[in-house]
């Protein structure tokens, strides 16, 4: 396979930021007939989620029964969780070989096959939900990615499920200073591992489900995992005190469904836009799911435990921000992929994050101001 | 009609507030025989959208569309620009009586019919974007509104559209203080007129193709619209100098897809599942295209007129919040509906506001800081 393919397509893309793309539409329309419409199927998605995770399971779940309702049952899509036919953190690897059709995963878990991957995920002081869904589906952001994807890894993605900002993670010390994180041992992931070195923080590498322990055993110092609805679901409260925010290296986390090429391929078109249906009903509703439940959440963490709700400080942020655009300089120096979808997505967000200064945060800004003034 | 059904049904929803919900799928599931699926289908979609409104009839277009690419091009609807079939803000009315199938439209033009028509819309200081789905889909929200149009409107409606939060609108004179306000003449819709009498502006109603002429001749002192992307469309930027944020009576506006309630339960379950699906990509999508588009309109405006971008002072947010809530109070003293829903959906709005201010808000307003001190 020709791996600069991916930039002959690039420089397409870059021209039609406002036109949402469906590679292989055309080819499966040539290929399947009329008549043939609505054939009955079998197909299987591996997903990285134990059933325990309740709105990234719920996901995946969505998209399957969708898919069978929207059929009449003709196609049908069988779930598996985390484990049970591939490893949790290998869902990408087997939907790109084509062993299976599809996949419901994160992929910045893949970030060691290309750093490129975090772009559809989640990137340290990158962009938000909404501005995520802006890049993605209507600045040409999906097309590039999925140009990307079918050349390297030969599948098509979706997005399919977003987190929102999340949480900065449980902290069994109070931070007041960039100096308090030197020597700190933090479980956390992908690029954010690689930033949180630069300012001295050493990153263990655990599965959502071992952090508890790795925190009440002191193994770890801190640990961060999603959001108060999950995190809870974890028992993390109960591990350690200091809760911080914002979650700066998951301004929004983006869960997707992967397809084997070959497969999307072989459907006929009505299912291509049925299955692309289901993904966008996923992103939607996961994301209200999350805002739905963590305040409530939030609050019960309060009632179940004596947890104190922090900001990092300024100093933080700003030398985290720092390190993550050192990162970004390196990582581009060494890979291609990566170094052709920067500069497009930094000018994107820089300019939807001033829109978004004169519209979401100051709307947001009055709200939380009047909010306090009532309480207080 | 028995009105007090709807609160039958609500007392039923408030237990079952993370449970999404689909009237009359059960009904429609027994009533049509499996093999019947996929029958062929006409509709029309009557919506209060000219042509010119890229982002608004945009939507529209997208529900139709979709719903023929997932049914193979069985179920077709043609979509009527306002005024062709029936008048702009009368989509409503006629989905109500069965005339027509199905309306695109925004249900705050209809809150003379009932005010809680808002709810479902757009709220002066209500819900964001992502506040506003968490409130429909997850926490009850739209389950209530759908019991409430089911028994007032016998329609069926979803979420089709978001703009996301509005700009303030255009001003042909500086505001300083709240006493400015007072004697302003300024176009704008629903509620909001009734919010900004209680502040002496006086409302005027005008189409949104009216709204330049009126400004250029001096029949309005101010005027709003949506925000940079289809207010450059209108070329308000050439008609007013002083342009405003927050628009803090549309921190969100919502479209809706409204059905006539005997015509969806005709459906077969795959119609009924597709056409929500379609909803729901025209709702996700609609918000990516304003996220998408606004940043560069915004850059636009300032590059095509000389115009002023101001905050409004926080004088007139206090008053005008403080405002809303009086006229809350005097709304649901004479409309049991709007009185129903009220108290839970406030309830809601602190504390998704107060989630916010912890996850969105603090890292949109490091964002803004960052990108400021860049700039600087």
């Amino acid at each position: 396979m020709n791996r600069r393919t991916f930039f002959t397509k690039l420089a397409v893309a870059a021209g039609l930021a406002a036109t949402r793309w469906l590679p292989g539409i055309e080819h499966a329309q040539t290929a399947v007939a009329q008549d043939n419409s609505f054939p009955e199927l079998e197909w299987r998605m591996v997903t990285s989620w134990p059933p325990l995770l309740g709105n990234l399971s719920f996901a995946a779940q969505l998209v399957a029964e969708r898919i069978a309702e929207m059929t009449n049952g003709k196609f049908k899509i069988t779930v598996y969780p985390a484990g049970e036919l591939v490893p949790a953190l290998e869902v990408m690897n087997h939907v790109s070989t084509g062993e299976v059709e599809m996949g419901h995963t994160a992929a910045y878990y893949y970030t060691q096959l290309s750093p490129a991957n975090a772009f559809g995920c989640a990137i340290p002081f990158g962009l938000t939900a909404m501005q995520q869904n802006a890049w993605l589906y209507e600045h040409g952001g999906l097309q590039m990615l999925q140009a990307f994807y079918e050349d390297r890894f030969n599948l098509i993605q979706f997005p399919a499920g977003n987190t929102g900002v999340q949480m900065g993670g449980w902290f069994n010390k109070e931070i007041t200073s960039l100096a308090d994180l030197a020597g700190l041992r933090m479980r956390t992931v992908g690029l954010t591992g690689r930033v949180m070195a630069k300012l001295g923080v050493e990153t263990v590498a655990l599965g959502g489900g071992e952090i508890f322990q790795a925190l009440v055993t002191g193994e770890i110092d801190a640990g961060e995992w999603v959001g108060p609805y999950d995190d809870q679901k974890l028992g993390l409260h109960k591990a350690a005190r200091y809760y911080y925010y914002p979650g700066w290296w998951e301004p929004c986390t983006v869960t997707e469904l992967q397809i084997s090429l070959p497969a999307w391929q072989s459907l006929p078109q009505e299912y291509q836009i049925i299955v692309r249906a289901a993904a966008y009903e996923a992103n939607l509703i996961t994301l209200a799911r999350y805002d739905a439940g963590n305040p409530a959440a939030l609050q019960q963490l309060y009632d179940e435990a004596d947890i104190t709700l922090l900001a990092f400080p300024q100093e933080v942020l700003v030398a985290a921000e720092t390190a993550t655009f050192e990162l970004f300089e390196e990582i581009s120096a060494s890979d291609a992929d990566f170094a052709a979808i920067l500069p497009e997505w930094v000018k994107f967000r820089d300019s939807v994050q001033a829109w978004h200064g004169v519209s979401e945060l100051a709307y947001l800004n009055y709200s939380a101001w009047s909010l306090r003034t009532v309480e207080s």
